[in-house]
């Protein structure tokens, strides 16, 4: 599908880092639609994915940036505006992890160094690079800006660890800047909700096929894929979707308000 | 447990009909905390129940009211105030039925009489209830009105049918009429959002054993009991929770927030 | 804007009033975005509006229903799958009325005839819609149904009366029906819950340009307009959404997730 | 009041600074149900408050704790149980700070290492107590464990600044732990999500009694006090609520379900 709903629309996209990635597809369908981009990641992450090969493809290029660090963000809002050619008119931050999860930490027994750095590249990344972006008056009116969360932020997946508080946090900046963004620059910031998707980050997590598995039949439509929510993603950097803001935009197949499916309760027919 | 919590307290309670119900065990339960009452039902679910025995054992009148009856509740009110000798204090509404589900009907197969009358004494029924006492000024300051409701008012359990939509007919009566209750008469109304209680009403839904069981795994406290809901809404009636009002209060064992419970998804095991 | 989001793609748009109703704009936008559709409205509607200069703008047939009759449902659906030669991808629900309001009835004075009748209309019609298209299999894969609604339906705006209770049941139905029309025929159905918006229905509302008055300002969007909600009604039909189900949306600017802005919160500065 | 609901029960209070706050109206109360606790606080906020004079009136001693501090809590656990002798029944979590605020700062102008400070005293110091009460094994069965809250967490008051991710961040640790002390220990762990009280602490945000007087304009039942808390906390304590869990409940008046207030929308009339 092609519509070029995003035509001349400039933006910056975090977090791809292989063909598995939200990021990855979303830029693919971004550019499809006509949009262009700056790609980003974080050093490490680079070296592990190939993101070279999706800058090639779409045409893009790539400024490494530390999402932890202000300085980094600052040179990455700048350059970013250079390459482009003006002003950002959309944003997509897809990162996250969790160093207790990757270091086998239990919920109830967590290192705090390890939670702290992940609260830092996980959510409080979010704060600071819309903070970037705000003090260096970077976006576009209408603008939007859109970070991936996951529905653990509002009820418990016991796996999913202190990413779930990480992700609660995130979503409170989404709507605490989208008040000031949208106030003083008519931007508007939200965060999608997607189910579990077996990206290479997300294999991370304890048992997650099983929970794929889960989560797709506890939802009527079943799982949203990494290349539907890049489809939604783009509808949301599209003029089409300029008053939605501040909100939390479940994007799952309907697992969010499903209490319990047909296929889930019959496990437990005696 | 016994504190006298609700000493000199006089009220309404709906919906006891033998000693399954939730409505039983609460008036028991006020009973014992100093409270006094007047017990109501259908004039059909009394005949099918157990009333006279719980009107015998806590010295309680009962006057029979089709909720559905404007006459009858006026009727009602006024009988309970003269027999209490004053105004009322706290009303439990505990009635719940749906047409469709007793027929057999599924939900995408509902016979529209039957939806209107479930609607009706489901849920509207709350909002004539509310109508009779605060048209009567039947109310006393710092009164409590409590409603009984079920989370599939958020989410969709597909067996609950049609009682999904009358439970979120009656939250919203909950919310709609109690910011004119307090704001006029200074009156509290809240619904608990009960765990599946195997009471003799939520028999008529199927499957209802094995739901039980997988809400029970789903809680990590396990499901709530119909004692515990009584406990829980004697607070509610008594003076120290005077400022909340307009709420949907899950008392679910943590249900509502829980994602997956760990004996879940080892369903889902391979 | 026109994207060809929509080409080829079949539908059927009720409550289209005049050119300042939602569902109007909604049409036009459809149209110019490459879809056909089918106009319905209830016979005493269509005879106060403008239905007519609509259905010749946009090349379309009016099917006159009562949204309330099953017969004239059926009617509908079988005819509109005749003149668009095949199943629906789209329907837009866009009814509401509160006979209570109209009569001036207050929200702790109801007259249960009135309210059941304007339950009926602005809520159990969107089932009974739904039910029809169900019934008859005149659905497509992955074809969108939304429905419109207000946050009144969470918290309570006093003048809005019992619309909250009805758009309450409304959003439930989204979700209790979502979940089948999801399970069996990869059906997607949602409720975009619109800014207040000075159509000539929302005119009967007491008070009501005060009141757009004070969301325009606890937006930091501001108030979104019926051609915003068409704009985004627009992508809940598009194939760029199709995991998005059983969810209701809000649209409004950011008012939702606002708890007080500084212009408001400055009206109580002494 | 005093119904002996917390007779027997043993526990710990943090944040009773002087005679305005919450926990020191809760510790009152809880001393007046016939509980026994130990308070504590931070070192330097024990030197700017009264909390020898709560103490010596309730019969309680103070441990001084770094809530931040691991090291701290763990001190602070294991002396309680033994002044208290034996396992912990209640703890109220009362604790909040931003330096951004102190300082000046706007959200959209953070310092991190403010944001950091704070996040750590207000939200990962409410994961700290627990875990360091979950691994010393230190609650009884059915113990509670409540935090206060406010509903910016879930609603942007561009005042408040960064406390609002700070408490989504708690609320989703009440969640995440709740989940694990539930399964684990039968332990409930619930936020109160209170008015917005005239604290010692609270005075320092900007604008703050204009702010209390839209909130109590805006709650059916007006702003909920400290001892109205009090009150509330000790249901939460006692064994009536043994089935509430990961919960935030709101005790706000009805602020938190009404969309507007006559008063409040009469300050847009023209």
């Amino acid at each position: 599908m092609a519509f070029n709903l995003l035509k001349g629309k400039k933006g910056i996209i975090f977090g791809a880092l292989d063909e598995n990635s939200i990021a990855w597809k979303t830029a693919e369908s971004i550019h499809a639609e006509g949009g262009s981009f700056v790609l980003t990641n974080a050093p490490i992450a680079m070296r592990m994915g190939q993101i070279d090969e999706l800058a090639k493809k779409t045409g893009s290029e790539i400024i490494p940036a530390d999402a932890t660090s202000v300085e980094d963000l600052d040179n990455l809002v700048a350059k970013s505006m250079e390459i482009l050619g003006g002003k950002i008119d959309f944003v997509l931050h897809a990162i996250g992890m969790s160093v207790n999860v990757r270091k086998g930490r239990a919920y109830t027994d967590e290192k705090y160094d390890f939670t702290t750095k992940g609260w830092d590249v996980s959510a409080l990344s979010f704060h600071k690079t819309m903070q970037s972006l705000y003090k260096a008056d970077a976006m576009n009116e209408w603008g939007s800006i859109v970070a991936l969360t996951y529905i653990a932020a509002q009820r418990t997946f016991p796996d999913y660890n202190d990413m779930a508080d990480n992700k609660a946090y995130l979503e409170s900046v989404a709507r605490s800047f989208g008040y000031f963004f949208g106030k003083e620059k008519k931007v508007r910031v939200n965060t999608i909700s997607q189910s579990p998707t077996p990206t290479t980050a997300g294999q991370g997590v304890k048992g997650f096929s099983n929970f794929i598995s889960y989560a797709d039949k506890m939802s009527p439509l079943g799982n949203a894929t990494a290349q539907d929510c890049a489809d939604y993603t783009v509808t949301l950097f599209s003029d089409l979707t300029r008053k939605v803001t501040m909100q939390n935009l479940f994007h799952d197949g309907g697992f969010s308000n499903t209490g319990v499916s047909q296929e889930v309760v019959e496990k437990f027919t005696e």
